[in-house]
């Protein structure tokens, strides 16, 4: 029970130390991978908690509560007898002294596994950041609904109607998978949960833009599942928008060249860059800050040093481009933690080969769009599917029951069961 | 749906208008008793939501989340056709004008309930409150439940022994039924949640103290049931200790006179102060700024202003004290909104009648004391009854269902579904 010294690597003993930086999917799998290994693992993560993040957006939309989708790392691996896990923010990687710089502590390591995933992109306006928040986190998303809830609350004590449009006005901006979910779930709520809640206002009337500057929605899917998420929102209200990017964000307003909408809340969903810890590599990066990745994930002249998950950039050993998706993590850790273990006994690593199992995107309540290997779905069988993916893929038996239990009330009341705004005591923004 | 202008209040139509200050326990059973009354009901709550406080313990211990015991005010009262929801805070009672200020809006009323609640009172000493939050809000338990578990998180990472140990004491301040359950809780999750998941230090060897200033606990109890209490704390291991009041609170450090106790984190449940709203009423108040009402809840000399809830200061038409807890705020709440219904046809009101209908604190896991009409019960069979009647008064079939669920779990595995560390991105504090 007494600490180790864990300033030393190897030198501590004849097994070999794995320093683990992050447990989003990658980091997690690649823990779970080393149980019963014969090496000693440390799991370093800023938060106490792994993230399911594919239900995120649900906690921003009040259906679910963070602790539905959230789990203490130390509880997940806490059968696995080789695993340590330090609650720390890793603040740069020493690769040729081997050492993870931790707040006050250096944590020497024999193999690494850098997971440290990715945070929002504001392409160079991080000024936009305070005005439309991205869905990263947990806190993240309770400030998300906190700002949609609130906007609904303002609208209803407002009495100028032009500002009490406004407040009624939620704008999306990206229409990748998280926009596509948020801008779905912002119009159910107004249509469903809040329309007989309000006396001076009609939440059924409030506007749900979202913005894409591409020219269809989803692009990682094929155009015709474009097509159809597209008209699935439609149907719900929202107005879908092409073609023109945001030219700029301000407190309540968003600006397309010359046109501004006035809204309620904004949210980002645009885009994404790595963690500021793989600039610190000296290692080549993209544009976006991932890691050019050797085919077997480590970093190039450094064999010991793998990097998993949404850091990653690489085409597969099929010439295939890995996509940053929860089931590409999952995989990428495993594999990481595979040739970690062929280090050790002195064998080849292998490069790195992704199973596509598909796409998926949800929309609304039995609306979702899916890519099955060509198989392509939409509607409820899709909805089924992806319910039934992602109820199967949450780590906990209770979780997954309470889950269960929140989506079918919400789908038969169309109520949501989490509709608190929390961190403000009063109602503080203005149009 | 649009807007009438609740500026007026009779003068507006043939319907008195009733504005209810705050949705706690009180406030909403007034709103409830008002449903398909002569009158038009106006709720003021700065908060969105009703909170079970009576579980607001279990969100600050990890076992449910704030969704479990919390509910958006709008959506408890949205069958009701008479009442509007506002979320505002009101700023001061205007009782000789009769209307309620909120920030940029003036509510006229013809009869008002005022059930504001209390906060934490720390005897003139508001400087502690940073180092020692007290349990009020969904805010105060996220809080709590945060300085608790970062606390043995900096343990994990702490070399200095004697820092250590500090980093696992806990000091709960005040032997009421809050300091009770908060000290048993936290015993619990050393002793049995957190047992396993650490590798340098021994969760199992965290000290939890409860000091009360008093020479027992829970003194409302019969010293009997005060006795089983300590009893069952010191059995769990919580050292119980009596007659010293607490001098001063530092960062991390409680002292009691001459001696200081280092501690991970410091929890107040060692008094409550009524609402500032009571100050500006220009009625007479009690030390903690609570209402010496008539005996007909109203304030004196204005018989169309009701207190309700843990404002009131009074002693019933028995000549019986009534509590400030939810039992009673909830029958307040009734019976002032049946003494205005007498006010509006012209009738007498009735003096407050308390219906006692018991007493019940709870331990730990198993373990709890209750008084009920003089029959004194302990242990399990005390608890099993603390459960049902809990889960029997929560608002909404879903919640009901979720919290048996939690608890259930919670009790055949000994975990804790909700550890999660939020609003803060990294460690902080520091002994």
């Amino acid at each position: 029970m007494i600490a180790e010294d864990q300033e030393s690597g190897a030198a501590a003993g004849a097994v070999p130390h794995v320093v683990i930086v992050g447990a989003g999917f990658g980091g997690l799998y690649a823990a779970k991978a080393l149980a019963d290994a014969p090496v000693r693992v440390t799991v370093v993560d800023r938060r106490n908690h792994h993230l399911f993040q594919p239900l995120l957006y649900q906690v921003a939309t009040a259906v679910l509560s963070p602790s539905d989708i959230a789990q203490p790392i130390r509880s997940i691996l806490s059968g696995q007898k080789n695993v340590s896990v330090l609650l720390g923010e890793a603040r740069e990687i020493d690769l040729d002294a081997r050492a993870v710089v931790l707040d006050g502590e250096r944590l020497g390591y024999d193999a690494l596994v850098l997971a440290a995933g990715t945070s929002h992109a504001y392409f160079g306006h991080d000024e936009w950041e305070p005005f439309a928040p991205g869905l990263k986190s947990l806190e993240d998303a309770i400030e998300i609904r906190r700002r949609v809830l609130l906007a609904f609350e303002e609208a209803e004590r407002e009495k100028d109607p032009v500002r009490r449009k406004a407040l009624m006005t939620f704008v999306v901006v990206g229409g990748g998978p998280t926009g596509v979910e948020l801008a779905g779930a912002i119009a159910e709520i107004s249509r469903f949960a809040l329309a007989e809640d309000f006396d001076r206002i009609n939440p059924t009337k409030a506007r749900v833009i979202l913005l894409e500057a591409a020219d269809r929605l989803l692009l990682t899917f094929p155009e015709k599942l474009s097509k159809k998420a597209t008209a699935a929102l439609e149907r719900l209200g929202v107005e879908v928008r092409f073609g023109k990017p945001v030219t700029e964000i301000k407190p309540n307003v968003v600006c397309l060249g010359a046109e501004e909408i006035p809204a309620g809340a904004i949210l980002w969903a645009a885009g994404v860059k790595a963690s500021p810890l793989t600039r610190s590599l000296g290692a080549p990066i993209d544009r976006a800050g991932r890691v050019l990745v050797e085919k077997d994930l480590s970093i190039p002249g450094h064999p010991e040093a793998f990097v998993v998950g949404d850091l990653v950039s690489l085409t597969d050993s099929r010439e295939k481009p890995v996509p940053g998706t929860a089931p590409a993590a999952m995989q990428e850790g495993q594999w990481a933690a595979a040739n970690i273990l062929k280090s050790v006994t002195g064998e080849a690593t292998l490069p790195f080969h992704y199973r596509d199992r598909g796409n998926m995107a949800i929309i609304a309540r039995g609306s979702a769009v899916a890519d099955i290997k060509g198989l392509r779905l939409s509607g409820s069988i899709a909805w089924l599917a992806w319910a039934i993916v992602h109820v199967l893929n949450l780590i906990g038996y209770r979780s997954r029951l309470v889950v269960t239990i929140h989506w079918v009330w919400s789908y038969l009341t169309h109520q949501r069961g989490a509709r608190l705004i929390t961190n403000r005591a009063s109602p503080s923004h203005t149009v």
